[in-house]
């Protein structure tokens, strides 16, 4: 039971209807998913800044790879508990070449952390110095 | 402020001292960080049981290489709130080779995600039948 | 699938009825919602206890409107992921006057904090001394 | 002990550079707080995307005021345990005309939701057909 | 770097009086904690309110022991990333008989939970059928 | 609807098949429920990892009693929303004893203690220096 019924093609205003054939274009495809569907429901501003938003981090050359932003995607989904985004980025990791073995080891490490995460907090270890990295990465 | 004082060197039972030499090898280096001391401060089976658990996750050949490894790590740490985690992780994510180009794109993958998640759960956004995926990853 | 089935009105305590009667004056309607069935199926005094709360903290006179607490209420069940908290605080808001153009501010608002944690968290941003507050509110 | 050392103003690139201008024009004050500054350190493009949502978001007419828009934001924060925003956030809310009696309320709502989001998952309480807002708001 | 100084016995309200009085009473030590001085220093009501609870839930007669009740409170605090609430409830543990071989299991519990919770949510795993447990508790 | 398709018994690795062999013999039961069927349908070896850990925690001789043990885990599972987790713990502590005035109880103190981590995080309540209990539990 949605909050809000995903919007049909049909009926969509002039700036919903572009941020879907954006999509469209961006994607190589006529499938547009429910979360658009969804946003576009809501509001017209918060679709279109969110689409943008993804376009600019998952669709733009980077130095990371397709699958590695989706298993990054699926990484977070899952801690936040979000099921739609879970189901919604496991499907996009496979269709972009998530193996099995990848899986797996993605959900191991994502199991692994999750406990070494709680036990951290548990005995609130003080952070190392040697941690210290307030130069930031190279 | 601790919740459990980290145990130094000296004074380890054999057991703990046995990971902690593990620990150095496998690595490949002398320091071995406040977690394992905080746990080997608490009980030596638990140590013994989350260093195997790491061991056999992050250190043992997969198909993910070791940076991606530590990204996504460092996703589900941010999104569980866990500074330590946060700072160990991110420390050696830099060592293993996380440039900053890389750094950026993944926290603007976890803040993406963050933002998403909460959209499609306040929406309560419907999982599409396109993302049937039980089958499994190929 | 509930983990206790919701309580019909037959067979009630005499304690749980009061509250249930106190619901329905409270909110000038005869409809309880499972959230409260649920409650009484498994203990009479936190059902007492937990209504007793909301009462305190969602009906009585106060300086914020009912449409901003119904608002902050979702803020903070979207973020722990209480589906059934969304659907039911949604409608009561909606019921409150919500407009669609406050729903929609609310959920940009809800996915902007999201995301800032999330940086905020991952970078450990250090306080600034321009936030000490802690002499509180005028 | 940051992950990030924030920026100084001395030495930003002409981009970010150019958002710190945006940023103390918008909010007609010097002070430029650690969160952009750590953000500058990171990356440029990154600082400049989650500025002009939060601009979008909190800095433009709407039909919700201010202080409620930060009320909010608090709300998102306490619940994601973010302490940087909960500080930042209650100093801008205190700022922006947040009173004792409303921070009393929305510290109260807040404790409350997380009390009731967490007996109704404890309960799987069934979504109410009461509660099929599927047309979404008015 | 509180967001409210917390009170002082000095200047408090009879109403916040009272409250200390009790807590002092019900607990036999002159000892008042942060959190009970924090909520005094921003509102009598929501004191009392979250004092009567407290009191109602940890110090009233009932099936479990008091240690009991305190690692499960350790186990929520845990997982919700409450650093003051994990220091206070451990100190409360140990004071009231909390072993170092029970605090072990705990946190072995805790780590053990957050993994498989993790692992549930990324498989999405469908509840069995055997689990439905909707008469509920003998 | 889940991501990977829970497995059958028929067409399990060998593997597989004596880790379902050793649940079965551990639990003096036939039924296997979901979760580990869907591990086997991802990956052997963490199938194989994740119920050893499980054995060794749950099942092994301590110091908590068994249902003290589901309680805990119950606890760990509704703070990070994991609804099949609920939904088998909290099945598995009624086979185990766990009665109505314990399931209460238990309840009770997860929405208390939900309740405080907020209020707590909320007032960034600084720990007091008499929870310094670095030396650790007796």
């Amino acid at each position: 039971m949605p909050t809000v019924r995903p919007a049909a093609d049909a009926g969509l205003s002039p700036r919903a209807a572009a941020v879907f054939a954006d999509i469209r274009a961006t994607r190589g495809s006529d499938f547009v998913n429910n979360f658009w569907r969804s946003l576009a429901a809501l509001d017209d501003a918060l679709l279109e800044r969110v689409w943008g938003q993804l376009k600019a981090v998952m669709a733009a050359p980077g130095t990371l790879d397709p699958v590695t932003r989706e298993m990054i995607y699926i990484a977070v989904s899952v801690t936040n508990g979000c099921s739609y985004c879970v189901h919604s980025h496991t499907a996009a990791a496979r269709a972009k070449g998530m193996t099995g073995a990848m899986e797996a080891e993605l959900l191991s490490i994502i199991a692994l952390a999750s406990q070494t995460n709680a036990l951290a907090t548990a005995l609130a270890v003080p952070v190392d110095a040697a941690f210290d990295a307030s130069d930031g990465p190279p």
